[in-house]
């Protein structure tokens, strides 16, 4: 049984392969034969738009994971190594996808850095990005963050979007006329929906849906009753962000599509979007069915009730998996000066500025707590400091609060912040703060967890975000960290939220080298309100 | 009410325009405020493929009258114009879509002559076509008739298909294997089903489906049950060849979605295959929605349950006719030499393929009938002569059979004849054959009905396919026409079905020129079988 995402229907159907493509459906004959036993065969599943760095994976470690779970095209923004490591950071990836059967189609990133005040690895002009035009691979520019400039008309955006056909959007909470003005500039799609009223907008208005499900930007149940028969052609799946270890408990696309069909959409719609609606949205006309002239990636289901891949085919070809490979690694830049006590210290009082973590959310909560530097941490009422350190500039640190993280004790840190991949660490003690911001900095990046009993760490050697590890090795010592911090008393993934801690293109509150930050007015604020 | 196509439901909404487009929906001020009253407002209709010299009128006056029905875009292919006058033709149409608020969106035609035997005007290789690319207003490349050609890996064929990222297709019929090879070449589309099994088998394989419902080539109801909620995004309505006084009773693609929803299709779906699938279908990412960056084209319809199209916006501006300019009109190439009463004497008897016209399609059927030369025309049997004379070389005129028509007496001509547009006569007497083909040269180009009780003539003098007469002076002569081969005893729409006696390129028997051909096997035959 093949499914069929022009009709959204089963077909019990032959299909013929040559030279990586489907030429026919019906009764050929080939040099050889594959006889699938009657089961489902479904297209190869897609990634609408994904950070291949934020799986804390190399490429080629990460399509040796998902090519088992099914998915044979990511939309891939490399905005993370881009940050880092700037241009040479995107030929890395294009290298990369260049040895793996999975298709890495590169959208380029738009906004590095993302705000005009953040100071990361690189900036990448619109000329930058020029260069890599009809490259093979490069299909259009990823998600525009920069909404404010958008909608002033910054001449440097819009050079970037005049560049490509295919633009991206991202627009957490925007609506009403601001939004129409975001879409009416180009933008067509948007992965950043949280609530049922504000994908229905988007919706409405044009844009293409990617409902996202993230290790912590879970919005899938909240966006499900978007999708129906008729919006099903409108709306795919996508997973941003998601950790090795999530990838390997619980899957790729076909977790979402499990999810979705949990959540009660018919297979048929699920299917429809992790296919042939994947590729539309990216004007893909090569791929999304097993139609004559598309590639012959597809993926067979077992027979239980669960959406369960069991084999996948790229390009007509079994994918079997070659194992580990030690990757190629641009290096981390590192220009540390460690923060000292002095650092850290938080003076005055009043009512400050707390962010709060949201729970399955990207978006943070602005929170005003009446807060004594001389009390901070608080851990009665989960108020820890936040500190994010320079990397490339021997710069400072900038100090913030954050309630959510749960931590009675040590500290966490990593050098994955998003986007200026700054070094970040959350703690309950200001030594250990320090001490995991060590940890990190002699592993030449890497996330750690510190406390009175030891040090837990996973060095991510590859510009910082990337581990060159085997994946099954990332996913141990990545559980160790979480096991780690579990013990401190962490919310679950916390490594994931202390990553979006900084990242200042999503509401509401930030904190970056230079402190807190509002991501609603694109402004530096101080800690305590005036 | 606003019709939304992304969620095929209806929106409580105002919008705001400004420059011909969207800028978005909400609660805005403007310089001008129209009020609709709350009526219902759909964004502009278009059709996905059509002739516009089909309609026998210049494009100023087609565009006259469906602006008035609501159609605010045609994919249009000069497939007629080009075959009598060559790149000319086509830049005549451009230039006249410059003058009308009706976007003329033209797809190439791919095949010009329709077959290598046909001699047309005209002959338009790779590089013709290679000329026109880029232009505005220049979409793709029209139906690609020449269907064994693509399966032959004809490279002329090829060369045209390489030029465009849009390919129409035109395989009446095709299936199977065939028609898998068929759109492995690229060809994307198709409007010539004519079963329902046919347009699912090709929707399955990832065909667009366009639902054609011409003057005499009415697909509609067969077809209608292909679409559901799920294909809806697959299919449109396309009008292909429809005469003015069709389009001027019973309207255009308005009434595509009455006969749809009368035929059991929610209007919703009706309205989405007119609007944003057509749009989709063609890469139009500015149109088919009322929606932020998409032209302000849009229709109002009145409240009763019917569809019916009250006022039409294009750009933001409410299409008021401007009424009648005198066009520019290319001349028809009309080298004749006339038959004469032996070039239309049939000698010979035994079993003759007989053309049969079927009602309501474009197909013909190759009919066998014992028949003697000396008897025909047999109008008891309904066996007419049909007389296709050569107007570009003064060459001769072949002769074949036909049933169906229906004549008692008299004839008829026209140098309306796809694709060639020769000279064409079907007539139960000889010398009114005659007499009909010396009008129709007379005129320069256009259609006549001749008989003991007279002439009725309508002058084409544009290109000897259009008429330079106002829409309504074309619509009462052509009903003047009619009538009178309604007393001849004629089929209704009679010179619809004779303009396709001579396509080659659809199944199954045709007349040129040169006589009789088969067009299952591109071949000539003899008119008896051996």
């Amino acid at each position: 049984m093949v499914f069929n995402p022009f009709a959204c229907i089963w077909e019990r159907a032959d299909f013929a392969v040559k030279d990586g493509y489907v030429i026919g459906l019906g009764d050929y004959r080939g040099r050889r034969r594959c006889d699938l036993g009657g089961a489902r065969v479904v297209p190869g599943l897609i990634d609408a738009h994904v950070h291949i760095e934020s799986s804390l994976l190399t490429p080629a470690e990460y399509a040796r994971l998902v090519l088992a779970h099914g998915t044979t095209t990511v939309i891939a923004d490399p905005h993370e190594i881009a940050n880092v490591c700037g241009a040479p950071g995107i030929e890395y990836i294009l290298s990369e996808a260049a040895r793996t059967p999975l298709d890495i189609l590169v959208m380029l990133p738009s906004c590095v850095p993302a705000t005009p005040l953040d100071a990361g690895g690189a900036v990448l002009t619109a000329g930058d990005l020029a260069r890599f035009r009809g490259r093979e691979g490069i299909i259009g520019l990823a998600e525009v963050m920069n909404v404010p400039g958008v909608l002033a008309g910054d001449p440097d955006i819009r050079a970037k979007m005049d560049l490509f056909e295919v633009v991206d959007g991202h627009a957490p909470l925007l609506s009403g006329k601001e939004l129409n003005a975001y879409i009416y500039a180009g933008i067509q799609s948007d992965h950043e929906c949280t609530t049922l009223a504000e994908a229905r907008e988007k919706l409405l208005r044009g844009m293409y849906i990617m409902i996202r499900e993230g290790s912590t930007e879970q919005n899938l149940r909240d966006l499900l009753p978007l999708v129906d028969a008729c919006t099903a052609a409108r709306c795919c799946f996508a997973t941003d962000d998601r950790h090795a270890d999530m990838l390997a408990r619980e899957g790729h696309i076909d977790d979402c599509i499990r999810k979705a069909v949990s959540g009660g959409l018919e297979v048929e719609q699920a299917l429809r979007m992790a296919t042939l609606s994947a590729a539309d949205r990216f004007g893909l006309n090569d791929r999304g069915a097993i139609a004559p002239g598309r590639l012959a990636d597809f993926c067979v289901i077992d027979d239980s009730d669960r959406f369960s891949v069991v084999r996948t085919f790229k390009r007509g070809v079994e994918v079997i998996d070659a194992g580990y490979h030690p990757p190629d690694c641009p290096a981390a830049p590192l220009r540390v000066r460690m923060p000292g006590p002095g650092d850290l210290r938080i003076t005055g009082q009043g009512e400050a500025r707390v962010i709060g973590i949201m729970p399955g959310q990207i978006v943070t909560r602005d929170l005003r707590c009446r807060v004594d530097g001389a009390t901070i941490p608080d851990i009665d009422r989960d108020i820890l400091k936040v500190v994010v350190t320079d990397r490339y500039r021997s710069g400072g640190s900038g100090i913030g609060l954050v309630r959510g993280f749960g931590l009675q004790e040590g500290a966490i840190a990593g050098s994955v912040s998003h986007d200026s991949h700054n070094i970040v660490a959350v703690g309950a003690d200001d030594g250990d703060i320090i001490r995991a911001i060590t940890g990190v900095v002699r592993l030449g990046g890497g996330l750690a967890a510190v406390s009175g009993d030891g040090v837990t760490t996973l060095p991510l050697e590859c510009a910082g975000l990337m581990s060159a590890l085997p994946y099954e090795e990332v996913v141990d010592r990545l559980e160790a960290l979480l096991e780690h911090a579990r013990r401190l008393g962490a919310v679950e993934n916390p490594f994931m939220y202390l990553s979006f801690l900084a990242l200042t293109v999503i509401p509401e509150l930030r904190v970056t080298e230079r402190g807190v930050f509002d991501a609603r007015i694109f402004a530096d604020v101080p800690l305590f309100c005036e």
